[in-house]
């Protein structure tokens, strides 16, 4: 069974395959004692969807390596950024259990559905309450709050001390669903945390997270002031959310029918768990709706990210089949942009203007969304409870690790007790220090959601080059042997210059090809990778002195034996 | 002479083809009588610089069908979304003269020199007192406060009434340059507006913009209280904020040396004009700064909005040649990121933290920015003071324009006498009504600055195609006479699959090819026209059916007369 080397005898291997600056693809690897502990695999949502792919999942290589060490995959709560990149890890790597807890499970059983082929393993549902032995390490959990039902923290209790992985987490003290179990962070602070791991992607967010509860309350205000129709975005794996917009629709006499895809499945997930309760009657279908008046309809659907096909992106751009929003109507934003997602939220808030819509969005004017991830005094909270030795900031931006690293100094640990970590670096931990191991492969793996599978970096590189300056092909055909061009070089281009118009240009390029080629006919060994080559190096320079431009060179080359050809 | 066929006899016609639904390339058209006055010129820059262009300008078809009719190009200010599209307006359209004042025409005459080949028309360097009449029209101007000096509202006095466009502005009872003239705005408003066109930027913000005095004793603050290097980015057109940063610099002792070609051409243009003055010393060169030590020195540097070649950016990532960011440097943003800058910036500020540098951006902590636009308050205060009977919200997308009308009707405005358009849309007005007259056309123009010139909306559609799913080709020889294939077909892909492991795909996708040949020659008019239509169309539904995927396809048909080939 082959160790990690990189680990001294008794030391405990902390490191992330993804979640280390930046948000999203969390996979954290435990590696304690002969066992590998997997917290998470989730995916990340690139800012620009333009090269093609649909999203990015860690490179898993380290446990494809290892993985007759993988003790099981444990998931911390079933957001995508947590859970999405399950299929694709089951794809590469045999993982003996999942353990997950709650409308995780459900999430993960129907994500596991939708990926045909995949082996599905043993799902092992965990409760609060619940411990699993591995050796000598003891595995529970401590039930947090979060913008999903049933997230828990991870702790691992080994023989070197206890390592307290929170996962993502917020203080919410009224919040919709269970309370958080404090007392179990207080217990183990008093038993004393060796080593913490904490959500750091409010770090920079001075102040409290405000609760769920008054984003509920500041909904039903709104709807109780509306008159017309209200189309209402919000995640749709906020099912708590979901829970206080079905109430809200309740107590102001509205009848709610969801739409978008992800929206319907969160629903019935939501209410076969038990977190929505919908009041008889008041969940109506997409068809019903026509049935009553503008003033007693909802309209709960996806979009709230400006995602081009969501429900509401195709309300604000007029290509929905059922719902065309229209003057009266009020569009309220139960979210706040992702960074990178705010020009597509603005664009479709633009779009609804121009169609006389009213648009609510969460700000000063009107609390209609909260974060998940706790801000400055909740991890103040959670530092000064766990009281831990030593103290890992996760989730988030080399920046946002750094403030949270910042706060703990403030609290009283030591900066050299601190590690800030990026994917692949390797922490080494045992009871009485921790030190910077080495790295371990970690890497973007590009995945095309539609497609054959992964898309490696060097396609994606192709791809930004033909978007910058587009393509322009060479095609020669010509007899090797008698080195003759059988006819004048063909010169092609998309995304480049217009073949109309631009005869100038083309007709310049194919010259200069076919001046390479009797250079290159003049060699004594003349070959095809060569002629290749020279086309490349020296038709760019061309286009390049000629337009400024760098689009990519392809040269084709097809040769015809002489036999095919004697042209006189 | 043409008339614009769109206007009744005596009506005014007011249009934009750029600057309405969108923030940026501001270029309004005020048809009076038979004159054509052209407001501004602007230039847009793209959210998404990765189809390989720099900047949007406007269409200026209806510029050069109507060009005769053009009595000048007024430029409000110099700002890059006012002046930027003027190289390309001289390119197409004659303009006789263009007015602009003060700083204005510095940045003009600079952006001509760079434009080889343009041919330069008279540039008339107006000032606040000054009158041009233009047949019963006369054209005056008032100055307001901007992020720029020298910023201009546009006075038309015409028979049927005064129109006034007030380019950008704020208000600001304590600029750091001459004053607004309140004085001409409430004159005017006294004599009775017929119509107003105002600033919408910041329609949708409450309260008031603060003044940028305000911010340069903020800058002054934190100066004192900073005791290593300090980086300091900023706009390089703001000259009045490079005024305050080098007295912050001489007021807390240290040198201010200039770094990045926009902002070292702006300190000179500052310093010649007069908005900028140093004491003697304080300005020291690239080469001077190591004979000071640390916290005697402060970077003026361009690079505020993440923009990946600017002198912060390169410093931030490690590859300027000067300045190497380290542990105790502080980097102040004097700036906000422009919508779709955001990722940009954060992605600088990241790679600041991992040099251990501080980082101060504007925000409630410190007061290191403020806007160069108007809040609701200032939006109020020109309403008032102005009193227009029609309104034109303009400078905006949808929403702002939008906001600003509602609260234009707060204000007291009819709903009717307020106008929201789009680029293209025209209306007419008279002394006693507005209306939609129809539409001219309008449209985005894209900018390769350093290539030949502009970019079709359909090479722009090409890239986009390519960057999302790369392309196929395939190439075919083939003896048209004799209908045979002279080799097999070669496959050739660039950012769809990787060639080498996807052996399969790519020779089915050949027997596909040579299959489809085969069927066409069996047609009995044989074209290679249809025949590559063919190929698009059934390659592509094959590539989809094995991949998932639609990459650009691009047969190429090589044919060798029988002469060429005489294949046994």
């Amino acid at each position: 069974m082959s160790r990690n080397t990189l680990l001294n005898a008794g030391e405990i291997g902390i490191f992330a395959l993804g979640g280390l600056g930046e948000v999203g693809k969390n996979c954290y690897i435990f590696e304690i004692e002969d066992n590998i502990f997997v917290v998470d695999a989730g995916i990340l949502f690139p800012d620009d969807s333009l090269l093609g792919f649909d999203y990015v999942i860690p490179d898993f290589q380290y446990l494809v390596d290892n993985q007759e060490r993988i003790a099981g995959l444990i998931i911390t709560h079933g957001h995508e950024d947590h859970i999405g990149g399950i299929p694709y890890l089951l794809k590469q790597v045999n993982i003996p259990k999942i353990y997950a807890s709650g409308i995780a499970v459900d999430l993960i059983e129907h994500k596991l559905l939708e990926h045909k082929g995949v082996k599905k393993p043993r799902i092992v549902e965990y409760k609060a309450h619940h411990t699993y032995t591995f050796g000598s390490t003891e595995l529970s959990f401590i039930r947090l709050n979060h913008s999903i039902p049933d997230m828990f923290g991870i702790v691992f209790k080994t023989k070197e001390g206890i390592i307290f992985h929170t996962g993502d987490f917020k203080i919410d003290y009224t919040p919709v669903g269970p309370a958080a179990e404090y007392d179990k962070l207080a217990k183990i602070g008093a038993e004393g945390v060796l080593c913490l791991l904490s959500d750091s992607t409010n770090a920079e967010r001075e102040g409290d997270t405000p609760s769920e509860r008054t984003v509920g309350k500041a909904i039903s205000e709104i709807f109780g002031k509306l008159t017309g129709r209200i189309i209402i975005a919000t995640f749709a794996s906020n099912v708590y959310r979901m829970q206080q917009i079905v109430e809200a629709s309740y107590q102001n006499g509205r009848k709610l029918a969801v739409f978008g895809r992800s929206m319907e499945r969160a629903m019935e997930i939501g209410q076969q768990t038990g977190y929505i309760k919908a009041p008889k009657g008041v969940i109506v279908s997409a068809e019903e709706i026509n049935k009553y008046p503008p003033e007693e309809i909802t309209i709960l659907c996806t979009g709230s990210q400006g995602e081009p096909m969501a429900a509401l992106s195709r309300i604000a751009n007029g290509t929905h089949r059922q719902i065309k929003a229209m003057p009266g109507d009020t569009v309220i934003f139960s979210s706040s942009p992702i960074p990178g997602n705010q020009e597509g939220v603005n664009r479709t808030i633009d779009q609804l203007y121009r169609r006389d819509v009213t648009v609510i969005v969460n700000g000063p004017v009107a609390d209609t969304h909260t974060s998940g991830h706790g801000a400055r005094n909740d991890l103040r909270l959670m530092l000064s409870l766990t009281r831990p030795k030593f103290f890992i900031p996760i989730h988030g931006e080399h920046r946002m690790l750094k403030h949270h690293r910042d706060l703990a100094m403030q609290i009283g640990i030591d900066k050299n007790h601190i590690m800030i970590m990026d994917n692949g670096d390797v922490t080494a931990l045992n009871k009485n220090s921790i030190r910077n191991a080495g790295r371990v492969q970690a890497g973007d793996i590009y995945i095309d959601g539609t497609g054959i599978g992964d898309i490696g970096s060097a396609i994606i590189k192709e791809r930004k080059l033909l978007s910058e300056d587009g393509l322009l092909s060479i095609i020669l055909t010509l007899d090797p042997v008698n080195k003759r061009l059988l006819t004048e070089p063909t010169v092609i281009s998309r995304g480049f210059i217009y073949m109309k118009g631009n005869e100038v240009i083309t007709s310049s390029i194919a010259a200069k090809a076919k001046e390479i080629v009797n250079l290159e006919f003049q060699r004594k060994q003349f070959t095809e990778t060569q002629l290749k080559q020279s086309i490349i190096d020296k038709v760019s320079d061309h286009v390049k002195e000629m337009t400024q431009r760098k689009p990519m060179i392809i040269p084709v080359v097809m040769s015809l034996t002489q036999k095919d050809s004697n042209q006189s």
